[in-house]
This record gives C-alpha cells, sequence and structure tokens, in this order.
C-alpha cells in the first residue's frame, strides 16, 4: 500500500460540494471513482477542506491509499484520463508516509475571494467570481478587516452546520487589494469555520459600500452572535487555494 | 439619431463568432436584437474586429445608431438587461460623432493569447486558454517572435477564407511573457489578417517546443506560403483587448 497526496483543481460549478453526497455529484466522488476505475480498489479520500458547492479549487490537498503496484506519473495521468470531462484535474500525485493526513498534518490553509467590482453583468468571470455593482471602498475594507486578524470567537462568522467544536480561530490574514475592477480578497489561518471566508467577506462588503464602520464590523465579531451577521457572499467568488503542512511551510503552492 | 459607441465584453464559447451567420447564434445578433427589444429599432452594428467562434472579447468596441431619445447610462442598462443571460456585456456606452466608425476609425488592435504550459487538462480555464502540455521556452518564444515584428506580407499566418486586400501588415508588438504555467502573448497592430494571430501563436509554440528554431520562423514568415503554416493555434485562448481611436491613443482601456 502506497499513500499518495493528491493535488487538485477544480471548477465547482457542477459539483455539490468538496464531499460527497447522497443527492448529488462531488468531487469526492469523481476523484474516488477515477481511482477505482485506475486500480480496481475501493477507495476513500481525505482533504485538507471541504469546499461548499460552488466554490472552487486552485490547489486543494487530498491523500489516497493505493494497492497496486503503479508509479505516481502513471497514477496522475490515468486519474485526469478518467477524469475528463468532469472539471477535475490532478496537478500533483507523490508519495508521502503512511501517516501522513492530508486533513490532519494540515497547519495551514489559505483561500482567495474574487469580487469583480462593476455593474456590467460578468461574461468570462461568470460562476468564478462575485460581482458587486456598487462601488467598494477597498482600502476601508483593508483597514476593517485588521479587525478580524487574531484570535477570536468567530461564531458570528459561522455557519449553523458548522461541525467545529469550537468556534474559536486564529486568523492570520486577511488582506484585501485592489487591481482594476478586480477585488481579491485573501484569507490564512490553520483551520477555517464552515462558511467563515464567505461570512467575513460578505461584511467587508458592506464596509466597501460606506453601509458597516469598521467598528461596527469589530463589534459584530465581539458579540458572538450568528444574528449579528451582515452578509453571506455567494461561493461563487471563494477558491481554496493552499493547504500547507510542516515539512514544506516555506514552499509556494504550484 | 444618436451614434453610440459600445464596449463589449464576451464569452466567446457559445457563438459562432461576432459577425451574423445564417447557421449559428454571434454576439452581433445578441446585441442587435437587445438594441431592437429596446428601441423597437432595426439595428446594424459595426465592430473593430471580427472575431472567430471561441474567440473572446474583453472590450470589443462597436458602434449601433438609435432613434429613440434614450441616455447612455440607460441605454447600457437596458441592453445588458436584454442580454442577460447570454454571456455578453455592455461595458461603456457613449455619445460619438456621427461620422466616428468602429471599424474605420480604429487606429489600433491588441489581443492576448494565453496558453496554460502544463500536463493536467484545464478546469477553471477550460475554454479559456490553450493547454500546452510540452514544456514550452518562453524566452526562445518572445526572441523568436521579434522576427515577425514590422512590416511583412503575414501570407503564411493568414487564413484562405481572408478577405484583406493585401496580405502586407505592420506588426507592432508581440511580447511573450510567462508567469508560472501560465503563458501570454501580446500582439498589437494597426489591424491584422484572418487567423493571423492565432497562426503566428502556433508557429511560436513550436519555437517553444524546440521543433522550430528562430530562424525557420522568419524563413516560413520570408516564404509568403499559406503552405509553410506550422501550427494554427486553436481559439480557446485569444481575446481581443483593445480598440484604439485617435483622439484617445494615450487611454488605458477599462
Amino acid at each position: 500500500m502506497t499513500r499518495f497526496r493528491l493535488t487538485v483543481e477544480f471548477d465547482g460549478r457542477p459539483f455539490m460540494g468538496w464531499q460527497r453526497q447522497a443527492h448529488g455529484p462531488s468531487v469526492q466522488q469523481a476523484i474516488e471513482e477515477a481511482i477505482t476505475a485506475v486500480t480496481g480498489e475501493q477507495a476513500v479520500i481525505h482533504a485538507a477542506g471541504r469546499t461548499d458547492a460552488g466554490v472552487h479549487g486552485r490547489a486543494m490537498t487530498a491523500h489516497a491509499d493505493v494497492a497496486k503496484p503503479i508509479t505516481p506519473f502513471r497514477l496522475k495521468e490515468a486519474l485526469n484520463a478518467r477524469l475528463r470531462p468532469a472539471p477535475v484535474a490532478i496537478l500533483g500525485c507523490d508519495p508521502v508516509a503512511d501517516d501522513w493526513h492530508a486533513r490532519f498534518s494540515c497547519i495551514g490553509r489559505r483561500y482567495i475571494y474574487r469580487i469583480v467590482n462593476r455593474r456590467a453583468p460578468l461574461t468570462l468571470d461568470a460562476g468564478l467570481a462575485w460581482q458587486v455593482a456598487a462601488e467598494l471602498d477597498d482600502r476601508a475594507m483593508h483597514a476593517a478587516a485588521q479587525h478580524l486578524v487574531g484570535r477570536h470567537d468567530f461564531t458570528t462568522f459561522r455557519s449553523a452546520h458548522c461541525q467545529a467544536e469550537s468556534p474559536v480561530k486564529t486568523l492570520d490574514r486577511l488582506d484585501v487589494h485592489r487591481s482594476g475592477e478586480l477585488i481579491e480578497i485573501e484569507a490564512a489561518a490553520r483551520s477555517f469555520l464552515h462558511h467563515q471566508v464567505r461570512s467575513m467577506v460578505g461584511c467587508l462588503a458592506l464596509v466597501g459600500r460606506g453601509r458597516w464602520t469598521a467598528a461596527e464590523l469589530a463589534d459584530a465579531l465581539a458579540a458572538a452572535d450568528r444574528a449579528r451577521l451582515g452578509l453571506n457572499a455567494p461561493p461563487d467568488g471563494l477558491y481554496f487555494m493552499e493547504a500547507v503542512y510542516p515539512a514544506e511551510t516555506g514552499e509556494a503552492a504550484q
């Protein structure tokens, strides 16, 4: 048996999310079925994150155990051939130690949220970004975002379906950058609560429109009350960018 | 009657191309039908370029004549409302002089061609870039591209269906940049022949793979013979980026 680390890119639009669902297609199921087709083995993969329906992955990390003798290169090529035409691609496939775990060994997650800030509807970016028509003040958003950085009870920014034991998380980075009509919000933490990034982005958009002050955002956080959530951003703009593991903290994701 | 300059973004995938076709949907038809729906008038629009099936537009420029009194803002909003759900958006709508012409007044066109240089299939970029599995030497491509810059007979890089009177064109710029797995090729000229950008990109890819030398590219150009074309790149990666007009040469497209 060899444990393989898989780096996965996917377009979240046709899926009910990463995790296997009874009621529709998932990225996990697509990959597990491809592994079974290639190896003849039942497969269960584990991933660094569980993205919702419509959320995308640029470099999700997962692992799979394979008994059949096969090189990483051939496994990657065979999985990509089987995955077509589903918009899921294996970018990397590397043997790892048997006790390496994509979820439990992970010490950092990074997401990017893309907003296209313009009145006109999206064409090329439809489903790949959140279109916000009202002009957003990205500097005010960035300044307000710094109130969320650090160790806090993020109950306000947590889905009712969140299964985490504690609502206390440490947010390492929440940066807002504008390049023309594109606003990118980068969030990094050891781990996130369910819907945390989308909920933070939704409230930052309220700040950007001038409907919330930075102080009101800080108050909403301090209240630790889901009813104080201002807005949950849609899944379209969210990308899982990187999972970080101990031995390679300094490496850039590809 | 007011002449309006329209700046148009579109996803080329569902269209047979910009120009009206008997046998399928076109961007031109979608916009003309939207104008008719808004104004009750027959509409014929003219554009700076005529893109092929599957080619995209980030800022195509067109013009339309409208008799109904309507502000540019309301016309733009109404057209975008009517265009939905087609992936066509009017980014700009501005009144211009009655003798201003999107095609004949245009003094510069700029395209970008996107290559994703990796073995894994595309997911988020499927249809939006050309996937090239073999490793490309972008520096060799850029150096070779400089042989094409200037005034030349571009017959080698011209479609058999090209309607231009002369195959002689002046290519102002052909730059190749790499950022990770993304290679962008930027082409600028007063005007281009049919398929010229895709044909130049296809041959540059042969250079990048080491199958052609820069001298062989120069020879193919000098031959002025379509049979010497090495490869025509697919439409997926091509974007019409900008049309330049005399009064605003210094302006950046939005």
